[in-house]
């Protein structure tokens, strides 16, 4: 098989993880679960021991910064720096400009946690022998709850590779649903959520891209044409990327290729999308609570309470389902029903 | 009717108000409601208006500054510095040995907060009036909640002064009950509260003590007859005040006098006992939720919460009868039913 390059998307600022994350460290490069960050985390699932090449980081000028504090020297590594965010299809294409035409392409988000590498590892060289074939190939995640966040994926006919990695045609991608509808999908079992992750040849991603965006493949590639490398980052032409209309993978190619397919991946996977989905991805003790602090923290009569402190001492009394932040000049405190509103206070917004 | 001296007693940290109440500012000298701190306010409820003198107060040396930054200098006040505390019998006398004997001692807690001073001074008179012709006084406090923390006065036959001033005799002293017994106390009718506010005629008072607890009379006597004025401030000798056996007032005197009598007050009392009791003495909003902060402040979907910080921002989504306190490095966060145990957290123990 040709060489898996991993091409791994740094994007979003997480201001539902506020005031932890903020405009200035988002996310990706906090360690939020472990001591590494989650973008150490994506780069580190993707070892050369099992087949994959230095990674492609697709990032904006605002994170550069810390992708080059985090992102070891390796050998091709290279970060495209996006002068302006224009989707995922456009970040994925100025990855694929650059790369020769039967590289696998392995498409990862640096924002989530996966609990189990290996079966990452195991999904990732599944979906890559498909790709290898021309498939389109998403990551279809277990689906363990009936989330209304997320998109989904209907699982169709089985399909296999040469080498006999089994996958599926992709039947459906289904937008978030509502609860009830979530609910079925959970109980259908044909559905997974669709995690952002996926494994495309590059000629075939480009292939498609052109057929069905061929504004964004056109614009993309005459923006890297116009490029400059310095060291291993290189800068698109910013006047020409400008003009790139933005769209999703998943609306620009993925909805629109007869070649879509998906593996399954049961990886103790999160999206971290909020303080309560954080909490899940942590450790617990006994009565559920999970306490991240520099500094000393007390917990009395209190179930499933995450306390996160930069440093005050913090001291909860009584409480149940409640998430505690103390972040520099900030302290948030949300019940787990309230975790989502948290991208919408004040101090998140107004950053 | 002779003049009425406030004695205004200044012991407690008020650890169960931590983080805002602390050793080094404890609560009497916090503007815990309103813009005076509640030292002040005792001060304040007793004008010369309405026939007070200037206040005695005693407190202990660690709180001296306080009391000398917030007490005005008025013609006759005095502070009392006692050694070392040896709880309200001694306290009380150490005033008493340095008074006139007809004079009427009105003792006052300086950590409690009364909402309709009006109610107070009326009380006040009417607990005076009673005092001149030999009753010890004690305020019976409306009880209008089931309180197991504080203990009750049950009401006995009616009296009345010369002047008309009416009362009752105190027919029992009841210790703080269980929840059954201060449920049936509400119920029935007859029993208030003991906030510690008494009225005595010196001498009286004197001679009970000298009766009931001879060893306290008698040092507390000799620690006032070696002691020394500086200014306004009175030093007891320490090495006599030391031998002082400590007692309660309430057991030192009114369990044993024949002369307990009772005014009743209902003037919207709080021993601000704890964050609930603040909460429930400050304005709130239609949801119930009041914010004391210096900085900003947000509240999503909240009911019943009280956010108090000197600083940092707070940002609190869905609770309900919750209580936030920022305080230099310490956050505190307790449900209403965990307010009693703040003052067990190791923060609140360890200061």
């Amino acid at each position: 098989m040709a060489e898996i390059v991993p091409v791994i998307l740094c994007g979003g600022n997480g201001t539902r993880l506020w005031p932890r994350s903020r405009a200035s460290k988002p996310k990706p490069f906090l360690p939020l679960v472990g001591k590494q960050t989650l973008f150490e985390q994506a780069v580190s699932r993707c070892p050369a021991s099992a087949g994959f090449s230095a990674p492609f980081v697709v990032t904006g000028a605002a994170h550069l910064e810390h992708v080059e504090a985090q992102l070891e020297q390796a050998e091709g590594s290279r970060i495209i720096v996006e002068p302006m965010a224009r989707n995922t299809a456009a970040a994925i294409a100025l990855a694929a400009y650059g790369l020769p035409a039967d590289t696998i392409m392995l498409v990862c988000p640096s924002d989530h946690h996966i609990g189990r590498p290996d079966a990452f590892i195991e999904a990732a060289q599944a979906a890559a022998a498909l790709a290898s074939e021309g498939w389109l190939v998403s990551f279809g995640i277990e689906a363990t709850a009936p989330e209304t966040g997320f998109g989904y994926l209907k699982r169709g006919e089985a399909i296999a590779a040469a080498d006999g990695a089994a996958g599926f045609r992709t039947a459906q991608f289904v937008e978030k649903p509502d609860l009830a509808r979530a609910q079925a999908f959970l109980a259908d079992g044909s559905y997974s959520w669709n995690g952002g992750i996926f494994a495309f040849r590059v000629q075939d991603f480009l292939a498609e891209l052109e057929a069905h965006r061929p504004q964004i493949a056109g614009k993309v590639r005459e923006a890297v044409e116009k490029g400059r490398l310095e060291g291993r980052n290189f800068h698109p032409d910013a006047a020409t990327f400008a003009l790139v209309e933005g769209d999703s993978v998943d609306y620009a190619v993925m909805e629109n290729t007869t070649k879509a397919a998906m593996v399954p991946a049961a990886m103790q996977w999160s999206d971290i999308g909020n303080w309560h989905a954080l909490h899940e991805a942590l450790d617990h003790d006994d009565a559920g609570n999970t306490t991240r602090v520099t500094g000393e923290v007390e917990l009395v009569d209190c179930r499933n309470v995450l306390v996160d402190s930069d440093g005050p001492r913090v001291s909860v009394i009584g409480l149940e389902d409640v998430v505690v932040v103390v972040d520099g000049d900030d302290v948030m405190v949300t019940s787990v029903a309230g975790a989502q509103k948290v991208g919408a206070l004040r101090g998140a917004k107004n950053q």
